[in-house]
């Protein structure tokens, strides 16, 4: 696709499927902003995480819903998504905001790590795309997406406008209403889900299992992003792909690996932190 | 299950399916340390990242492969592999150790995140069970891990004596063959793929897009795990599940959001950092 230069191109993906009133939203706030390319799933895929298609086949097909607007549908994951917009559509000229969502449902705290809308948020900025994810606190097929629009555009001009530090992207959450005080920027509150699994059976009598639960937060810091959507602010989580614990690299060179034959060598000079100015690459 | 006081518990779980050869030798290094339970998808889940099961229903049956061992396949991916064994099996008595693999090909740098095998490492260690995920340089079913697992047994029984930094667990890649040097305390190489997709026309004439890719990394550092594998030695990188990018937070709170009607309430003061010793927790 050609790039008009006074426009920045915007690749809108999400978890819950092109058809999701949630993805809709998201459209009509980027539309005034440059010109849009969305690629979702065509269907949900929501928990989906990072997963990507490996084992079989991708389909993937242009679809008209909204007019004006380029659109694609993928038979993978949202990460998938990414993956094909990058190589299929973009063909190396990387869009200049991958923006995901709008999400029917938080992605705050460790919601991030299960989350395919976030996952596609992930996968663009792995590409080097200054990349957002935008989720609210309601499921419903119903629900009022119109306030948090403001936020959006804002959100995305600014990232437009100055970019993201390298290797990170946004995790924006909305709580549900109107009537919010602002934007906090937060950490991932450290709470995690408790799961419960329902039992059932099937008419031939053998067993099923349903997975649910509930979040269960113990994090009290007034910095997270719970606390933020508890208190009526929308939450926006800097995110990074670095996984690496680099506090714990020295406390495991203490560690007292023995194989014997194998002269013991984890006991190096502590390592470099990941130079985030790029300055560690060649 | 009961646990016997004087032997540890430990859960194995894998992404290449519960007749993988990697997960097979791994219970073969784990049998003489503890009680091993085994719990692992019923079939191929690689790629599967932390995905869950939401939209449908999981099986999850007992089954008898190796004599002596509690094992279970499940319907769902790894990442349910592990949420079932705390929550139907272990019932709320976590185990002492989470070890996932020895998965079928590399698991190091950014494959962290696609990983289904190391993404059950996470989910172990998001339930709070030191958790480790091995994987091996090698794809082939009749892949040799015989070299691999002295350096198993060290690691794991390491962890099983000091623990493990809270909410880190530990990725471990072997290179493929014998006559490894020892092993490195790494970070993430800050590497990623580079993907193809391979367009075919199905016998109706429509297309079809095959995933592939390459595997591209401009990361020199001597601290990686790349370069680790790359000199023979076994790779060992902490990782952690509170995606914060910590360092981006002072950053983001110098941008210009601006939505009318609403008092800018990002510039707070900076926010403390996630204490790891636990202390913020309430």
């Amino acid at each position: 696709m050609k790039k008009d230069m006074n426009k920045p191109v915007i690749l809108v993906v999400n978890d819950d499927g092109i058809t999701a009133p949630g993805i809709k939203n998201l459209i009509e706030v980027m539309q005034p902003l440059g010109r849009v390319v969305v690629v979702a799933p065509d269907g949900p895929q929501s928990g989906m995480g990072h997963a990507i298609t490996i084992g079989k086949p991708l389909r993937f097909d242009r679809v008209d819903l909204y007019p004006g607007v380029e659109m694609y549908k993928c038979s993978g994951t949202p990460v998938d998504c990414v993956k094909l917009a990058v190589n299929k559509i973009f063909k190396g000229k990387k869009p200049d905001i991958c923006v995901s969502g709008i999400n029917h449902g938080l992605n705050n705290s460790i919601n991030v790590i299960y989350s395919g809308t976030m996952s596609a948020a992930v996968e663009g900025a792995i590409e080097g795309i200054p990349s957002i994810g935008f989720s609210l606190d309601d499921f419903s097929q119903q629900a009022d997406f119109s306030f948090t629009k403001p936020f959006i555009k804002t959100i995305t001009e600014q990232v437009l406008k100055n970019g993201l530090p390298e290797a990170t992207l946004l995790n924006v959450n909305f709580p549900k209403g109107d009537g919010l005080k602002g934007i906090k920027i937060c950490r991932q509150a450290n709470a995690k889900w408790s799961e419960e699994f329902e039992e059932r059976s099937d008419p031939y009598n053998r067993p099923y299992y349903w997975l649910t639960g509930y979040f269960q937060n113990n994090d009290k810091g007034e910095d997270t992003d719970v606390w933020a959507l508890d208190n009526g602010y929308v939450s926006v989580v800097p995110v990074q792909f670095d996984l690496t614990a680099h506090h714990a690299i020295p406390i495991l060179n203490r560690y007292d690996f023995k194989v014997e034959g194998v002269k013991s060598t984890q006991n190096t000079p502590p390592t470099t932190h990941h130079s985030l100015d790029g300055s560690s690459l060649g």
